[in-house]
């Protein structure tokens, strides 16, 4: 990006009268630069079969051409037009709950030829006739695409000959995946069942991965199709969205981000987080560290949020802090979903930058401060450069094997609370962190290495990390790591597995946890803290040091956690969900041993220190305070400037920040 | 009517043996008067195709004759029998989950023109056989009628044509709906999808709405049936149900009760409601105010409880005190579902006056004592008629848009708990209250309009409703009203649009309160009532005054309650969802300003005043102590008679209630 | 059984790799003598349509018998083919969720014609083939067989002939199950519906016990096949489960243990059961009495666990304190789910002896030692007889009609639950306890009987009943016995109808109660132990003694629990659901008076005192300590020897028990 973009989605089609002018001098007035459209509005562009109207694009891309907005085109697929289903409704994909039913967003069968003909059609349409308007920059393709888990006839078979290729034999798959075992096994492949009501988790996990291979395969398509007409200073991106509980939570289990991501020119996501007295951050930086490390690069925030909902509207301040939040996780780009709030349907109090009345607003009014600053201070901030000597290793191929295979009977934890828990206490030490995958080629640029519930994961990538330890990285594992294979089949060896060579450990029981703690508190927390829950192994060390026993009246005399020394580094191993108290002074201490501990990490949460380098190879420090109330923080870095208020910082001093509020450092 | 009813559903067809004399015996012992029966027995009345059986009908109607008892004789049209599903399975209505299964009553298709042709010919013989028969008084059509979701291919068709007959074109309708939002927009009329998946609140409430209608014009449909045979000195009636939750709650969401008690001669209802210690009457007022609002006349309580389930069972007093308490509001006729306990099936828990063994017990004995009074004070308490100065308005229309846009993720509150909470107060302050609704002609009767969140109106009412304040009307909104028009589309205009005009505020922002309460606590309740929960407008006020502003570090610059004089009268708007004791306050402020306040509002719940003018012209003051505790309370009006206890009362002396009793006045 | 068997379920078929020699020796280091194989691998041993393969099957006999461990084969039809499912997608049981998807076991329609085909064809070929071998000394068929829910059109022609063959007309049945109710009623056989959608207990019962008729059937026919080849040393068993909790809980209401088991040679069973600080050997007793009462002999634990899950994984101690409870409710066999623990699927998290690393560890090593103990001991403590003076009365006609009538509207508790409250109690005061049921020809061996909420029963059974206490017999009753008939059709006599005459009592309210106790706490337990809750009946003794008068401002005339003598013995009523501390002082009384108390319940949980006598014709006693502390126990009978530890013991000794232990006397 050559500057930094300030957004809002627009939405002419659901404009209850001609308000374009209008919108956009407010939308000058707020400093907003670009706008996003058209990806859901396929009927309207569409209205019958083979009959188009785009006079709502043009209107809008001549207008904002005008105004020196610019405007990132969708491609209006992920929202199918009635006259489509009605002529063929097997457009719906067949969900193990069954057929589908017209009326939500994202419900076609997206490996379906009838769909995939439709909206090859106004994907060439839309984007030849845009393609070369100077208004412009950039594409998205479809929208938080998933696969909205279509398991239709169709698709059961193409899994089959896609297993077919995966496998030398049946024998061989019926071997990896224990099909022998209730009578499972399949001994001719035109006997394959549908796999929808499999009980086989092996079985399972395949076919979630296949189905996010669909994904990748057709964003891919989408691309490929977007490439052939866009000009070469444009953009093609997705919109990527996160385990949602509510709000953005963890990594994707419906989409591989890494794969699906290659085949774009810029990662694209939508970050939604608690605000009001719930706001930490925390998700922003989650969001933001894996956009970032898709394509180790700079990301665009495509959709994030400006009043939504009555428990998400910000206080004052709030929209401002969380602006430059994404920046200092890299992004270049802010966008609100949505500009205005709409008048009808499923999304009423998913309110805009502007309610329901287009009135200004205290929060529009805040926005106003924030395009005025991202304007002035874009070249100080713009493709932000970040360098992490830490990082998280994620695995959809983990998060799906969990889900199989849970905690326990009642546990509602999954994949995506365990990487939080660990992710969350890095966040609070300022530990900044990149986020790394089973494909990534090499882990030797980062000094520490976090390494939640890597349950399935194939002999390759375990014996990769004993040698990156060997060779003097730092990893933490948690339980349950390395005890499958890529087949979610559990390891004939003694557990961990690949991983008790550099672990220094073994263990061959695990039990649920009931009035345990850790004994004689190890790491001085309150009492509370110490309890361990959900999970325990019962580890026996080797060569490793203990850490920490539990106390039990059975159990005391096994290891909780330990620590190993192997070749030049050290593997840790947390055996137990333990309390983030506990994390903390672990990684507190991991991290002193991993030298990735330095000044930013003496301040913590509510303080959250980011930086890196921008444009003018100065270093740029981000001090947020997350909190209702003032903090302060001594400065230790190079004297420089404070951007915002356009102070002289210099070492040493302390710094003031106001509630939930921010302050930019550039060095000199 | 001539004379109180007092009564029994009493079905000869379910009885374990013949009992017919010894329960006419045990009746007349009881003074029951009337019994209703035949609405649920049409497969023993058609045994088969064609076959008709009324063996039972006729000898109960004779039996009953000779007894002096009067029959009031249901179509059977509610309950399908099994040839009929067996010959034409799709007389079951089809809903979102699917096609019906045969088993429960009120499962079928009430558009299926198999089920009408067999319905009308079952109504045809039946009524033709017992209308001119000396013991029937009147009729009742089907039963507790509502439209099962009927929502198949051939209610979505005719869906659509109702929609084209409403909307001038496909454009409008789109438009009005706002379906350009998420593709969902409709360009052919053929291409209307069925609304069963729809995301469209506008779309589903407008099918709601055309459901409710189905119901209306079933409903209409059978009483003209009726009306071809019934004498000039018999009735139509209908037993019409209430939203329930495990007993009735408020307004029924599948029927406009208002619009389909048009056809009938006098309003039917059932009212079930908790009692033991948990006995407040509030359910029955609230029934009985909505069943005399209907058509602005008596009516009939068809179905009440006896003994009812384990935790119904009366304590001694209570059933008096509910048959009084049915009278107090208006009811000619108190009927319990049903004479005898049955002896398999589904109601098996659902006791009679009898139980299972048909033996006299505690609660049949306490009916007889209600029997006796009935026959005696008939005269004094038959017919009373009520005119109450203050309303609430209610709608089905914003019942349904506020299950659609609800409260917040995770509020449990639906429209009718907030009428409920604005009712119960009126209740508890011995307001008496008429029920409106969004097609009342007139307010101009009322003096005090209450109005609960209607979220969902027109212009119209809206106007009417600023004009009912000019001239001099008090009116008092809650939260969310005049927020959407007729077709839910949010208006455009500063909410809370239209009423804004009357009541001198606006707001643009609103927010889920968490640890909010009243500023100074300007009501002086208890400090945990003082709390705001669930929904906050964060109000500025124009011209209104402030009763009420939010503590909040944040919002504490908003309304919370305001109250605006507007022409001749003040408009009270409540931003927030308070406590009921806040909503008393309000209340009894208000009350005052509006002139509704009197003597009987100085007593209050557990000490409920009812009262109405009885066929002697004479004022009839009822008193109830709904109370483990006994109660007493100053008598304030003209010198009359106790009619139960046959004593002179006379002003200013003290009235001594026994716990759960009653004491009724006729003043001289 | 010639002597104690010690087993685990093996599976060569799942094993990752060929470790056939090494199990069989860790085996035989651990005294395992048993092993059952076979039962749900039907996809290995036809891998095609008529093609056979039991390789597997034949090296693990010939191996076993090596090494002289025994086999039980079973037949492996509880889990169908891929390509069974694929050429017939219809062998799949219809269920009211409609068409089954293939995947789990036990998912087949056990009437379907197709399936059975392929199941005689397969058991005919495995069992004909391994019959006469050496190792072979039993059989089991299929698996845990219950119906499945089996209900498509073919299931509801079956029950509709069936019922014609059970009632004389439909004129008696639409009578008895009172069908006139809802319109519900049936004038013609065609007209049957299918009953997955009825609303009418009667019919539902029925449908119930149908279904477990076709269990019954089924097995029947299983193992008149396996008859056909079975040599006269070898058994035929079947594995009954219980009602599933997450573990075993009472008795199962989708089969008829005491029909289904008729067929069979010796009962077997599985019992599964809280570990832990949970163990209380409850469930162990529960289902051993449940097996040992079905033909009145020793039977076998087919399977029970060893580690299985992490909530289970067994404290020091408590594998060996399980293994000899077994044995002490009369088992001869012990055997373990499963061997190893499976690399895929399902239950992979359901641990057995061995982790999946195939290594000793502590449950194993514990194992070891029950195994030497078991072949050591296997002359004193095979083949125990029992003769227990207590019997309880369970019904799975009661049971399911109590599903269909639960106690009120918020209550999740079932028949089992109150079956288990009153049997945990019998068990913690160690009265030992058969278990009797509807068909059981005479009561008369048993001086107590105790009779929970025998809700549906015949005249007959309670006519026996009645003569039963006349005689001499003691009987305790609960709430709601004899409410209903076999019809379910409650009876219209006073209640509780026929044992009104034995218990001197009669009610006709019942109510929920709500902050009510017991007055004057008569059995002086703990405040709160004398609450009541969930129900009450409204008791008048006409003859009977009252025990407890309900303390309620409005019911407190009314009795809780009476006691009435009646000819030689007594009947006790408990008309409410009352703590188990009530329970128990009550059973502590009704025991003495019907002289089932001796010395053994002088002490009681966690000390459980078992006994019976062996071959040798000695009285073998068995102390448990179910318990984390040590406990003693004076030992009051005859001297004789402890058999683990062969120490002398002396009438009036004291016991030491540890922790988690078992000691072991046989009289001299």
């Amino acid at each position: 990006m050559k500057k930094l973009l300030y957004g809002v989605a627009y939405y002419d089609e659901y404009m209850p009268y001609d308000r374009l002018d209008q919108d956009i001098q407010m939308m000058k007035d707020a400093g907003i630069n670009v706008v996003r459209i058209a990806e859901s509005t396929w009927s309207t562009h569409e209205p019958q079969n083979g009959v188009f109207d785009f006079t709502s694009v043009d209107r809008v891309l001549d207008a904002m051409h005008k105004a020196g907005i610019e405007v990132i085109v969708g491609t209006p697929t992920y929202a199918v037009p009635t006259w489509l289903v009605k002529e063929h409704p097997d457009v719906l994909a067949t969900t193990p709950q069954g057929p589908g039913k017209y009326g939500a967003r994202q419900i076609m069968d997206i490996t379906n030829p009838v769909y995939l003909f439709h909206a090859e059609r106004i994907i060439r349409k839309l984007i030849g006739r845009v393609s070369q308007h100077p208004a412009v920059i950039g594409f998205q393709t479809d929208n938080e695409t998933k696969h909205y888990n279509t398991s239709g006839p169709n698709v059961q078979l193409r899994f089959v000959k896609h297993l077919r290729e995966q496998f030398e034999s049946l024998e061989e798959l019926n071997r990896k995946f224990g099909l022998d075992y209730w009578s499972n096994r399949i001994n001719s492949w035109e006997d394959f069942p549908s796999v929808v009501g499999t009980i086989n988790g092996s079985l399972g996990a395949a076919f979630s991965q296949f189905q996010r291979k669909l994904v990748t395969d057709f964003l891919a398509w989408q691309v490929a199709l977007v490439n052939e007409y866009k000009r070469e200073d444009q953009f093609v991106t997705q919109n990527f969205d996160f385990e949602w509980r509510g709000h953005s939570f963890g990594i994707q289990r419906d989409v591989d981000h890494f794969a699906a991501s290659q085949a774009f020119d810029v990662t694209g996501v939508d970050i939604y987080h608690p605000t009001q007295d719930d706001l930490t951050g925390i998700e922003i930086s989650f969001g933001g560290d894996v956009a970032r490390s898709t394509k180790n690069n700079n990301y665009l925030v495509l959709e994030t949020e400006a009043q939504a909902f009555t428990h998400w509207v910000p206080y004052p301040g709030q929209l401002r802090l969380q602006a430059f939040s994404h920046l200092a996780s890299g992004a270049n780009m802010v966008a609100y979903w949505h500009w205005h709030s709409i008048h009808n349907s499923f999304e009423t109090y998913w309110k805009g930058l502007l309610s329901h009345d287009f009135e200004p607003n205290p929060v529009y009014e805040e926005a106003q401060t924030i395009g005025k600053d991202f304007a002035r201070l874009s070249p100080h901030l713009v493709n932000l450069k970040k360098k992490n000597k830490t990082a998280i290793l994620v695995s959809n191929e983990a998060l799906t094997s969990i889900d199989w295979f849970k905690f326990n009977m009642n546990s509602p934890l999954n994949y995506n609370d365990i990487v939080r828990r660990l992710y969350d206490e890095l966040y609070k030490l300022n530990i900044g962190t990149d986020i790394v995958h089973p494909g990534t080629e090499s882990f030797d640029d980062y000094d520490l290495l976090i390494v939640p519930v890597l349950y399935s994961a194939p002999n390759a990538l375990l014996e990769k990390l004993n040698r990156y330890v060997e060779n003097g990285g730092h990893v933490v594992y948690t339980f349950r790591s390395g005890f499958t294979d890529e087949h979610v089949q559990v390891r004939t060896s003694r557990q961990p597995g690949v991983i008790s060579e550099a672990c220094g450990i073994h263990y061959s029981l695990f039990v649920e946890p009931k009035n345990v703690t850790l004994k004689d508190n190890p790491f001085e927390v309150a009492a509370e803290e110490n309890q361990v829950d959900t999970w325990m192994e019962l580890i026996t060390p080797t060569t490793a040091e203990v850490l920490a026993y539990y106390d039990h009246p059975h159990w005391g005399k096994y290891a909780a956690i330990t620590q190993n020394r192997y070749g030049q580094g050290t593997a840790t191993y947390i055996g137990c969900v333990v309390s983030p108290a506990v994390i903390r002074e672990l990684f507190r201490s991991v991290a002193k041993q991993a030298g990735v501990w330095g000044a930013d990490q003496e301040a913590s949460y509510p303080i959250i220190v980011k930086s890196g380098t921008n444009e003018l190879e100065r270093t740029v420090r981000y001090y947020f305070n997350y909190s209702e109330q003032a903090g302060s923080v001594m400065y230790p870095h190079g004297d420089g400037k404070e951007l915002i208020g356009e102070q002289t910082v210099t070492q040493g001093q302390t710094l003031q920040l106001e509630p939930w509020s921010v302050i930019i450092i550039e060095e000199a």
